[in-house]
C-alpha cells in the first residue's frame, strides 16, 4: 500500500487557522494566550475532537489529542505550537500541529491501527514573544521549567500566563507530564536559507545547536563631542561597537556552524554631538558543539573586558539565556532519513539553528526533527512561505517515520 | 586706576537668573521660547533698563542693551544667549550676557564713557534643543538664516517659533541686523576639560572648529540569528560597527583637533535573536581646518560605502549639519591674550570645539571669545560648574579687552 497524506487537506487546514489572527497585509499574530491564540487552540481542539482523538488539556495550557494504538502504553507523539511571533507567518509551528494531524486522518482513513497510541500536541508560548521564556508549554511538560515559576511569568504588557490561560479556557486539569512519550516527531519549516539553496526538500535535524545570549552594558562618560579631545574620552560606543566586529570575527574565524549576532545595540543618551555615556548590546552565540560554544563565550568576554579596559570604561555582563546543544536520537535520524529515502526526497542532515519544542523531549524519549524549506529563509516574518509540495513532502516524511515508530518496527516502511 | 569687575555682582546674577527653570536636583532648564525663558529674558532687559541701557528686541527676539560712547555709530558688543538644553547648567550662555552687564555697570561706576558705544546682546535660541538649528538669533542677525524659514522652523513639540515668540512677547519690531557691532566679544565657560587639565585660567580663543554632521543608513536584510549561515548574511549592524571605528580611527590618525564621535546608533527590529536590518548611525567630525575636515569626511564616507558594499548592504549618507571652521580676528586674538597677560592670568590659544554665538559675527566684524574653565570639562550638563574665582577672571579680562576696542585704543590698558 502506497500511503499518502491528502495534500489538499493539510494545505486547507493550514490556511484556515492562517485565517485566525491574520494581517492586513498577509502574515498573521496570534501571541500566546490572547483571544486569537484561543480561537487558534479551539480550532485545533475541533479537529481533535473530529478524529476522534482523546483530548487533555494541561495545567500549563498544552492540549494533546491522543488515538490509542493496540497496546496501551506511552504514544508516539507528534506535535508544535500555534502561537506565532507579532508579525509571524503561517508556517512556524502550525505545521508541525496540522501535520500529526494530518498523519492520524490519513491512517484513519486507511484503516490502520498502529502498534503504539500516537499523539498530537500543540504546545502553550513556543515563541516567548509575549512572555519569555520561549518554549514554554513544552518545557513545563518535560520538566525542563518550573510550573509555579512559567505561571507566574509576566508578559511584556504586564499580563501573567496564569491569568491569561484562565481566561481564554485553557488552564487544563491534566498534571504536566502526564502523558510522557515514547517518541517525539516535530515537522517544521526550516526558517533558514540552506535546503532552498541546496535544492533539497528535507532536512534531516540532527540537534538543536546551543545558544547563548549575553547582554553587554558598558559605561563610560557623557561629553561634549566638540570640545572633548580624543584622548580624554571614556567614548561607551567605541567599546560597543568593537563588541559587535569581535562577535563577527569570532563567527567568522571558527566557521560553521559557530553563529554570532549583534541584534540589538542601544547608546544613550544617543544624540548626535554627545559621546555617549552608556551602551548596552546583546550577542547572540550558538555552536553544535558545547565546547566550542563555550569557548566563543569565553572569547568574547575577554574582548569585552579588554575593550572596556583600553577606553576606560566599566563593563557589565548579564547571560539571559543558556541552552546547552541537544543531539536528536541516532535512531530517529536514521528513521528520518530512511523515510525521506524511501520516499525520493533529496535530503540533507542538518542541525537546527533555532530552539523547538522537540529539544524539550530529547532528554526524555527517542526525540527527531524534519524540516522542509522556507523560501528566502524567511521566517518570523509575514513573507514566511513553503511551497505546498514541500508541505506535502514533509508530513509524508512524517507520517512514514511516524509509522515506523509506532509500529516499533527497525526501518520506515512503506505498508 | 585698577578697574575690575565686582565679583559678588557678577556671581549674584548668575545665581539669579538660574533660579529661573531651576531643576530640583540642581542645574537648569530654560529651553528657547518658553515660561521659563521668557522670565529669564524678562530678568536680563530689567537689569539692562536697570543700567539705563537702550533696549531694543528685534523681529527673532534677539535682546540688545546699548550704552552710548562720546561718539555715534556701531557698539563693541558683548553677549550669549539665556536659552538651555534641556538639562543645561547655569554658566552656559548666561555668563557672557551677565558678563556683559558687568562690564558696563563696572564702567559707569567708575564714570568711564568709551568713544565707541557698547552693547550687551542675548540672542535667541542659541541652544537648539528645543528649536533647530542651533546659534539660530545669531545666525539671523548676522545675516547667516533666512529670517521667514527660521520663524517658521518647528520644534520638537511641534510649536513654531514664530508663534512661541509672539506668546512671550518677544517678537520685536526692530529689524534684523540694525545694530551691527563694531567688534563682537563672547566670554563663554569652556564646556571641555583642557583648561582644567592644564591649570590655566583664560582661553583665548583662536576660532570655532567646523563641523560636519553625516547620518548612515544602512539597509541588510533581517534574518533570523539561529537559522542563517554566516555567508548569507547582510547584517546592517556589523557595517554601523565598522563604520563607528573608522570613525575613531580618522581622529587617532590624523591626531588633534581632529575629533571625530558616534553619539547615536540604532538598530531594526533590535531583537536579540534577529539579524538587524537597518542601522542609522551619526558621525560628528570637527577640525579647525576646511582641508583637513573635508578630507576627513571623504575618508569616512569611503569607508561607509567599502563597508557596506563587503556586507552586501545598501547606505544612503545624509549630511545634518556643516558648519566651516571660523578664524576669529587676530586683532582681537591678540588682545585678549594681552588682557589675559596684563591680569596675571596664565592663557593658552585654542579653538572652540562647540558652536557658539560669536562665529556668526566673524565674516561681519572683528570678532573674539573668551574661555573660562569648566569642572571636569562638563557642560549641558546639571553638574556644569565654574568657580567663582575663574568667573571673575573672565569679566576681567572681557573688561580689559572691550575697553580696549571701545577705545579704538591698540593694547589693553589698565586705566
Amino acid at each position: 500500500m502506497n500511503l499518502r497524506i491528502d495534500r489538499e487537506r493539510l494545505t486547507g487546514r493550514i490556511e484556515a487557522l492562517g485565517e485566525i489572527g491574520a494581517l492586513p497585509g498577509g502574515g498573521v499574530r496570534r501571541l500566546a494566550l490572547t483571544a486569537e491564540d484561543k480561537a487558534g487552540r479551539d480550532l485545533v481542539v475541533s479537529w481533535m475532537e473530529g478524529l476522534g482523538l482523546s483530548v487533555t488539556v494541561d495545567v500549563i495550557g498544552n492540549i494533546v489529542g491522543t488515538r490509542p494504538g493496540r497496546r496501551e502504553g506511552p504514544p508516539v507523539m507528534m506535535g508544535s505550537h500555534v502561537d506565532t511571533v507579532a508579525t509571524g507567518g503561517l508556517y512556524d509551528g502550525a505545521l508541525g500541529v496540522i501535520a500529526g494531524l494530518e498523519v492520524i486522518e490519513t491512517l484513519a482513513g486507511a484503516g490502520i491501527v498502529t502498534e503504539l497510541p500516537l499523539a498530537v500536541a500543540a504546545f502553550t508560548n513556543e515563541e516567548g514573544a509575549r512572555f519569555p521564556p520561549d518554549m514554554m508549554g513544552s518545557g513545563v511538560a518535560a520538566g525542563a521549567l518550573d510550573l509555579a515559576e512559567m505561571l507566574a511569568v509576566e508578559g511584556i504588557d504586564r499580563a501573567r500566563v496564569g491569568d491569561c490561560l484562565e481566561a481564554i479556557g485553557y488552564r487544563g486539569t491534566a498534571p504536566v507530564g502526564a502523558i510522557r512519550p515514547a517518541a517525539f516527531v516535530e515537522l517544521h519549516v526550516e526558517q533558514g536559507p540552506v535546503l532552498e539553496a541546496s535544492g533539497e526538500t528535507i532536512g534531516v535535524v540532527t540537534g538543536v545547536q546551543g545558544i547563548s545570549w549575553t547582554e553587554f552594558t558598558v559605561r563610560g562618560t557623557s561629553n561634549h563631542a566638540g570640545t572633548t579631545p580624543m584622548a580624554a574620552r571614556r567614548d561607551a560606543g567605541v567599546v560597543a561597537a568593537g563588541i559587535a566586529l569581535e562577535a563577527r570575527a569570532i563567527a567568522d574565524e571558527a566557521g560553521p556552524p559557530q553563529v554570532a549576532t549583534v541584534g540589538a545595540s542601544a547608546l544613550s543618551p544617543g544624540l548626535v554631538n554627545v559621546v555617549p555615556e552608556e551602551a548596552r548590546l546583546t550577542v547572540d552565540l550558538r555552536h553544535t558543539d558545547e565546547t566550542a560554544l563555550a569557548r566563543a563565550e569565553a572569547r568574547l568576554e575577554a574582548a569585552a573586558r579588554r575593550l572596556a579596559e583600553a577606553e576606560g570604561c566599566r563593563l557589565a555582563s548579564r547571560r539571559l539565556a543558556r541552552f546547552p546543544p541537544v543531539a536528536f536520537s541516532p535512531a530517529v535520524v536514521d528513521r528520518v532519513e530512511a523515510a525521506a529515502a524511501a520516499l525520493g526526497h533529496p535530503a540533507r542532515r542538518m542541525p537546527s539553528g533555532a530552539g523547538h519544542d522537540a529539544q524539550m523531549f530529547a532528554p526524555l524519549c527517542p526525540t527527531g526533527m524534519i524540516f522542509v524549506p522556507s523560501r528566502g529563509g524567511l521566517s518570523h516574518n509575514v513573507e514566511e512561505y513553503t511551497a505546498p509540495d514541500h508541505l506535502e513532502a514533509g508530513a509524508n516524511v512524517l507520517l512514514a517515520t511516524v509509522l515506523a515508530l509506532a509500529a516499533g518496527l527497525p526501518e520506515p516502511t512503506e505498508t
